[in-house]
């Protein structure tokens, strides 16, 4: 079997070292691995495949001989960076938005359109967190029954926002329960035993960059700009996972029986629905799991062609780190790597 | 000034508790006031009004010459005792859902539909805590633009559940930072650092009871029921505050800044909505206070007359205990009591 030299760019965050772990746990054929972080972090040793790794300084590495990049280094680092690792060779995938809306890089979530891989020209965009796990429930519903409009509010965890963030909702937590002075500055409130309506930064429409990512990129996946989205995002104090409630209205009438089928074979999808047994999907229980855990499917008593439903999954795992190795396996399997 | 002779059932709970408060906070003309609660509080002195008061038990107290009763002992006593109550001479405003649906019982919001007070026949049912502060923010729009559909998801605080659901908020709160097992008896799965989308029972169509009083009482609050309402209530980390995502669906094309400008003159609502100064409702803010806050008010990018906005109030004032003390004081200044 063919193997690969791999690069992992931010491997000192939490989705870098989430990649890391995928990576092994999947076993993907590596040959090598080199990881990169900022001068920063460089030179930090890291226990990767068994291996001792020295994470190098992405400013002055050479990159010769890199054959797949995961990148998971914030918006501003794929900017400056991915164009030399594609100019040395190799494929990137890249977990920021900085590719996402061009029109020469594909948007992938390799259960929904696997066939835009085809189109890249070294660079593929990983969606954001809150849009891969909507999208892989969509999809069997937009392939039986079209997709009119979609309105959806969002939980969202605060892995999403980093590690800072993550040490912030524990600290907060802990004095929030010993009645000591609430600080924090990751977040412009507290988050602890709260929820801010408030992800990404706000634009003149009153909506935040989160909500519109939403909007925008479910488009280019599903290959469908007449689908019609608004989405509400909101930050809750959990650890791991975001929630979404999504009230679909389609374009023929599709029952919750056909949904609940349709959803129960889809792959990287685990149907958990039956609420009258408490079986239903929450943050806790997809938390370091790979699928996209979907349940309290119903049909919209305000609509009549219309689906709710609640999809639960881990932001860094489908939503962020396993989405992108996804992307490279299944790139292998196309024999486009 | 009349006064009056007052009593509170449920006295030993939060929204009792609560309710309690606000009579003091708000010097309601109180002549007597009476504390009851089932056998087993029964006896308990409580501080109220600047006086010890020896809660008394329902099941046995002679209740005669009580004019206003407050009920917060949920759907069971409200059940057994209003009869009571109302055959003794007093008017019972009813926290619980037991007569909510009931045509004869006028199911009341002060700022929104006063005139159906007019109607009652001894019992006032107030509405649930996430209805109550939906329509406060709904009733303007209503008013100016009609509603066709609104799509809301929830996020609701466990003191909605009672004094058990925040201790073991808290409790597991303390068990997750400590890496200590996580045990719990309110909520059929972990709430701390996690969130359910389950309140109330489920029934056959899917939804939740408390999704389908969201659905049923907004129709009756606003004398519409051509209005479609489609809810996912969630619980989440919080201990005091809902939140709420609401999407309406108007009749007529209506502005945010028109939503806006309703909305800063419209009694018991403040308005909160300058995001990108951070300026948006949150429970945290809300707790505590009486007032209704609305913010991220914006167009739907996905529908033609269509409004976006997140509501926040405290459960257990506006939601709950405020809201029944103001119907009292609404059926004073309308010489109904």
């Amino acid at each position: 079997m063919k193997t690969y030299n791999v690069a992992v760019l931010g491997a000192t965050g939490l989705v870098g070292g989430e990649m890391i772990k995928i990576l092994e746990e999947k076993n993907f054929p590596v040959k090598s691995l080199r990881l990169f972080a900022t001068s920063r972090s460089a030179g930090v040793v890291m226990k990767a495949l068994g291996q001792d790794i020295t994470v190098e300084d992405i400013q002055t590495a050479d990159l010769t001989g890199i054959e797949a990049a995961l990148f998971a280094g914030g918006e501003i680092a794929s900017e400056d960076f991915a164009g030399r690792f594609v100019d040395a060779g190799a494929v990137v995938v890249d977990n920021s938005a900085a590719f996402r809306m061009k029109p020469e890089v594909p948007l992938v979530v390799p259960e929904v359109n696997p066939e835009d891989l085809r189109k890249h020209n070294g660079i593929i965009a990983n969606p954001n967190c809150s849009t891969i796990q909507m999208v892989v429930a969509l999809k069997p519903i937009y392939d039986k029954a079209g997709i009119e409009r979609v309105v959806v509010s969002t939980y969202q965890s605060v892995s999403g926002t980093g590690k800072a963030a993550v040490e912030e909702l524990n600290e907060q937590s802990k004095a929030a329960l010993e009645n000591k002075e609430i600080k924090g500055n990751v977040y412009p409130h507290q988050i602890a035993f709260n929820l801010l309506p408030h992800i990404g930064s706000f634009q003149d429409n009153g909506y935040s960059s989160e909500e519109l990512k939403m909007t925008f990129e479910t488009r280019k996946i599903l290959g469908d700009d007449s689908i019609r989205l608004s989405a509400t995002t909101v930050r809750v104090p959990v650890v791991t996972s975001h929630s979404e409630a999504v009230n679909v209205e389609t374009k023929t009438k599709i029952t919750a029986g056909e949904v609940r089928e349709l959803l129960s074979t889809f792959p990287g999808v685990t149907l958990m629905d039956d609420p009258k047994n408490n079986i239903y999907p929450y943050p806790v229980l997809a938390a370091h799991k790979d699928d996209v855990f979907v349940g309290r499917i119903r049909e919209d008593i305000s609509c009549d062609k219309g689906i709710e439903m609640f999809v639960v999954s881990d932001n860094l795992r489908k939503g962020a780190a396993l989405n992108a190795v996804q992307i490279l396996e299944k790139m292998i399997e196309m024999e486009l790597i």
